[in-house]
């Protein structure tokens, strides 16, 4: 296994659907500018309401992302 | 931006679908009470287990409500 | 009540639907060889990441099993 | 098992005699006005001193009440 | 010393001006219906950011009030 | 010193009268099958609440035992 | 009220019988050096085993001295 | 609400004079670079001595900023 | 750099006017006897309330003492 | 990626040398009995004292392991 | 002491031989782009498993870099 | 078992080597005045960088030493 050296970068997702929906739209969104993530942790889980709704569920991730 | 107050309750969501449908029952819940929520943290997530399946979501959350 | 005495094993499940998903394959895997699993509390949400997208969503749970 | 959803109320009670008595003190308290409590979380033990012994046990809970 | 029972309040105070004056705000709202408020415990320090600058100092608090 | 290795199970026990007696309870289940068992530590302290009273004191360990 | 300064000493108390007592004993040390001990917090509880049993409740506490 | 991300940058102010003016300093400082910060989260606070003295106040903050 | 050790004590600053002020003091009162404090870390932030008031902000914190 | 489930088990491992060295015992013994051993989470360090030297460095790991 | 702003990258560094060496290992990797690093935390240690022992060991730290 | 009591130290060690040296550094610095020191926890791992690359390895360990 080679000494590989990773970055995290702290992203939060919003979705109106899901905690599972808005942690893949920050996963998404990172993966725009990285090509090599790997791997995320959520670290926080949290959301907006309106009209007594949640109106968006937004989830903090750590993504891990290979450096070359 | 005015100077407002907040305060929280913490309240529990329990749900037979998802995690996501119990933070939802939990903020709908809230908002029968409370006209001013705004949004909200999640605190916990658990469950209950019957015949070797989840049969029921639980989550825990902090509803943030603006003090008049 | 009586003075009953449990277990708790760490397992964590994975899906790549969502993380609801993840925690009932966790438990489900459970209770093929614990009959008393009765509650689950969980610990850590992470996932894998492949072709810039979520492919594996992980869930550690503690499953709660009353001892005879 | 039914969609229902609780609040938690945080509580401190106190007693001369030993935690267990304080914790004791606090849930009974939140009983008198609230019918539905059903469990409680210990959050944090301290104490008081005078003359060089333990006045007091503090135990800080949050009461689980099923809201109707 | 009485076997007092107390319950605790979150709160979220905020000012333009600084962390203590968020505190002190929260603190002041809660003293206007509760008369028994005897301390406080600060539990999430955040802000609000506009025109790169920090418009919004928030202080969550906890607030202890001695219950009769 | 040897190098030994142990290992830490994970046990809630249970009791009427007291968090020290629940403690004690798990440890001595622990024992029925661990010969080992040389120390354990506090995890969670909680309970349950029936006709305003709490019923149950919870106390989850992790109980260490030495491998052989 | 005065602008006092307080300094907190980390001490761990034992006991064969309870974690109160153990507690209590730790208390009773501090104050054997310091006269102005006025407070502690809980920050761990532990325990040894010996043929099965508890034979050693252990609490950690902060001790709250007044400096003068 | 759209489905916004946002990425969390962390970042330590200081200041010789208090706590709330290092946050400021920190925020301020991430304002040069991202035009689009929109909240903050104190994660630590810190500080260094000199001669007796507290010679500066540092407040490690997570600075929220929108990505388009 | 020198392969020194350092030294960690725990105060309680107090003071009518400010977190940050309340901090100061403790620094202050620790470097009477100390020559050698270096750096605090804050631990944690809480405060006495009096008629409806804030009466005392209290800062614990570590401050860091070479050894010689 | 299959939808694999893992379970984690909680380890100490000890060693005269190092950390590094405790960790590495504390895998290998685990791998006598689970041949599915595929990673491991640092939870604890401490160590034990004798002649005022460091006798024992100690580490408590998770280890996870796939389940079949 | 001047008014400087840091900011704090997490980097996860790995290594066949040590926990040290792999917080080694990160530190230098960041030091290829960025001239200001001044200190590291670590923020967890993890490892591999290959073959029944550890294969790498996984560190990961913040690094605390002075802005310009 | 006796029922002993044992106050806890925070020691920060430091070396150029390794963070097993440190604490070992941090170990010895307190057993030169305390002569009963019996085990120490790790609270924190951090290090300087200077040209790049790491200069010292800093532990921060709680001394367990009992009391007579």
């Amino acid at each position: 296994m080679a000494e590989t050296v990773f970055k995290k970068i702290q992203i939060v997702g919003t979705s109106p659907v899901s905690f599972t929906d808005a942690a893949a739209k920050a996963v998404a969104k990172v993966a725009e500018t990285e090509k090599n993530a790997s791997w995320f942790e959520v670290v926080e889980l949290r959301g907006a309401i309106a009209d007594g709704k949640v109106s968006q569920y937004q989830v903090t991730v750590n993504v891990g992302c290979k450096l070359e």
